[in-house]
């Protein structure tokens, strides 16, 4: 497995279960948009401040998570989809 | 529901409910500009200083906001439109 | 009313009675140069430093103020044109 | 008169009063190279730190300043020009 | 051999075995995406904080390491193929 | 004469001699390179730090420096060359 | 000779004996990669940090060097080729 480095988090991608257009219509797999949402499976050790101290992240393993578009890295793990994305790239968590 | 991480907020946007043109002309929906304006649902821990202290935001959940048109994520969730967006991008409380 | 966040201040702006060009000849209102020059109205809680401190403006409510062409959002209250900047963009204070 | 803010200098531009060529020809008016010298009028308070402290700006009102060609903004008033400049835009003092 | 410095670390790239596409066909070589996982094989004394203070790397030698496709600079040493990047370019240690 | 601010040296241009192309032709003056080598005839009352305090420059009055080509600001004053310099932009000494 | 400023050192470049392309070919002069080695002839005072400390470099002279392509400013010195690199420019020590 992977363990992210410092203020990273590796994040197992959702899929979204389908996707409709504003018309009810499905669109075809090629055209759907990137899922924005994962489950958090390791965190790094903390962000580290100009003062030498790191401090926790806010997210933890088993959280799902909101992200932003662009910002992580994509891993495939055995036929999963990873992303390694920093914290900052981390919008909410979905409760 | 989504819970923003650090200094983000999550805002309800706000449909204006018409646009006038200067002329006194309604636009079509299609060309109505994009709401600036949300109400706060949810906010983030606050902002984290390189002293590793964190402070709190100075938006409170209920507040209604007038916020920059470019910086945010907007976010559908259950057909109801949300921006979730850095605090610096809130740029004043409508009051 | 707008309530500015942070290092943020509400301007209302002055429109400039009339403007002559260098040969004396006066422009029509649609090649008009935007005003520069405006009245606070509201000011922020003060620009935050990395210690955690707030520093208070260097503007108040009622200055006149010489501000930035680029920079400031412009709103529109109430038929009135006002501009929401930072107080870097403001750049000297008409006395 | 204009009280500038923070680090900023309010600089009463110096016409140069004549331009030669390298080959002596004088160049007219609309050709000329825009004066880099001025008079200091008012000068900010000083420049705000991280720690909160601010420090006293180098020039003083009086002092004849060489100046970056970009950075500052030009004011007209009352038929005299004038510059509003960061004190970084401040390369020398003339002697 | 190599000894890097500050927060850079030298990484053996571990050449992927072979590269399937979705379809299962066999890429030629040239057409093969670079590897992104590496051994690491010595690192520097690390991160230089304004303080002054050097806080250590969270890799050590003999890890295995996922790091950013661009960022580091490769090397060529005696026929085996190094990268010398900073710690900020490696993603996650593979575990 | 002018008097550098802050960070900010005088220098005086030395004009190279004479510059031999790798083929042993001299080049006419307006394809010549522009100096990199200078006398320090002023410098400014150092960098200011965050802290407020003030670091003296390395360079002192009477060196011959050796700068970057791109970064100063070209003055001319009763014929002679001067360049107005960050001292970063000095990269070394000629000693 | 030169003596570099701050976190600048000068290295004297290795030419690389011979360069054989993937196929065995000597390639001409001309199209020779430029040498990313060289020995360190002298090093500056060191980083000056935030706090006004200066931290000594890391490197000392003697050195055999790997340095990053771009960064540094090429010197020619009695018919030898240095460079002027920022302390950050040089990849690692080659032992």
């Amino acid at each position: 497995m992977l363990k992210p480095l410092g203020d990273r988090v590796l994040v197992e991608i959702i899929e979204e279960a389908e996707q409709k257009t504003a018309g009810g219509l499905y669109v075809p797999d090629s055209a759907k948009e990137k899922s924005q949402r994962g489950k958090v499976v390791a965190v790094g050790s903390g962000k580290l401040l100009d003062s030498g101290e790191r401090v926790a992240l806010e997210v933890n393993v088993g959280d799902t998570v909101y992200f932003a578009k662009y910002g992580g890295t994509e891993v495939s793990v055995e036929g999963k989809d990873y992303s390694l994305l920093s914290e900052r790239d981390i919008l909410a968590i979905v409760e």
